[in-house]
């Protein structure tokens, strides 16, 4: 009941409208990846509300994942519908753990559980794969996972630079596994507690040391999934995860 | 390069600095659940951003589940910070299965991996607790579950309202294990492909024959939980999800 609402819809609730009509053109094929969306002067004009409504709906798209805006120009010149959701789902998840509406006890048991099946999957695909012999493989799922490894093999990596690689060593397993709701929880989950993780590096014994025991470590993953072996897989990374957090004593800061 | 940019701050951008501004003060405990967000006016102010950037953010919030806004009024006045993460969840995986960032087949499979986890985790538990005898256990966390077993037997039911009352037996079970990320996005899991298994019911073969399964089934599910059996509780779980999506022929209606 604002005064400058349009007659049939209230003010509070414009903006729901605009991101109901999108999700319905997306649903039905109208919209899809690599499309613009209407300027924002139509969108607001065809749904009848203002354009304000229509900027906080494209707002809360671009959060999501949904679109991608051009640097510089009005939120809908050049929104194109993108569908990356990793994005949104570290937004999310960031967060939903700084508001304290996840628990980090909570996202590092999720981790642990995802985590176990990723690995477990591609140790039993790769065994499959070595049960056909001469099959024509072009490109192996695991190569961005190894180069990741040899990058982190320089002892020149700074702490934080060690272990933003290592974050995306475990989010390229994922990957590799080729489920991308996997891969885009995983990447939230190890994005959402990444402050406490930098925070948290000072409590371990000696960095050069615990460094050294992470390259064995996931040489181990690697090893385990190249072997075929789906338990020695989950296990390996089960161990190296607990065994990480246990010794970092990872938590919120201000945690009872 | 908007003419009526702020100096400092890109007119692009400045919902961004709203945004971070609030998760740094989440994140110091400045700011926590039950607390009111500052009125727009006060923080337009102190971050040197428009009005209609802090508007922006507060919907982004909202979406994400970070806040609720009271109904009738202005995006920020009676703003509450609530951190409620399954709406925000939903949200995210709804648009993404929309937009086709997330393929139906995933959504399934990951289902079927959170859940295996989930009902093996509750058995355990439940080994774990009648070991401990005469433990004096004020509330089952399992309850609810129960209860909308109960609701399901109802012959009354709807299709639509039969399938609402399962995704919420899948929820609680979610629920009942504790972990707040994993119920989260269980519940996101569900909502994601909630028009799909509607438009999927007439591509069942028989309606009555397929609900009196799913009730034999859930109770399977309950049993072997109650039993502490983590084995069978998971394979339960995994038949049943399965099962259920081959019947129905679950998938995007444009898929190729």
């Amino acid at each position: 009941m604002t005064m400058d609402a349009p007659p049939a819809i209230s003010d509070r609730r414009a903006w729901e409208t605009v991101l109901q009509s999108i999700e319905s053109e997306l649903l039905s094929g109208a919209l899809k990846p690599g499309d613009h969306l209407p300027p924002e002067r139509q969108l607001a004009a065809e749904l009848g509300v203002g354009r304000s409504s229509v900027r906080e709906a494209v707002r809360v798209l671009e959060v999501l994942g949904l679109i991608r805006t051009a640097t510089g120009s009005g939120p809908t010149a050049g929104a194109i519908i993108v569908a990356t959701p990793s994005g949104g789902m570290s937004a999310l998840m960031r967060l939903q753990v700084a508001a304290q509406g996840f628990a980090v006890a909570d996202v590092v048991k999720t981790r642990l559980l995802l985590e176990a099946s990723v690995v477990a999957e591609l140790a039993a695909a790769r065994a499959g794969d070595s049960a056909q012999s001469h099959h024509a493989q072009t490109t192996d799922p695991l190569d961005p996972a190894r180069k990741l490894l040899d990058a982190m093999d320089s002892p020149a990596l700074t702490e934080a630079e060690f272990l933003a690689l290592d974050a995306q060593f475990h989010v390229a397993l994922a990957n590799a596994s080729g489920n991308q709701v996997v891969a885009a929880m995983m990447s939230g989950l190890r994005n959402s507690i990444e402050s406490y993780v930098l925070a948290a590096v000072p409590n371990l014994p000696s960095w050069p040391r615990v460094a050294a025991r992470l390259r064995v470590e996931h040489g181990g993953i690697l090893a385990a999934i190249e072997a075929g072996d789906q338990t020695d897989a989950a296990a390996h990374v089960t161990a190296h995860i607990r065994r990480y957090y246990a010794e970092s004593r990872l938590g919120p800061p201000n945690s009872p």
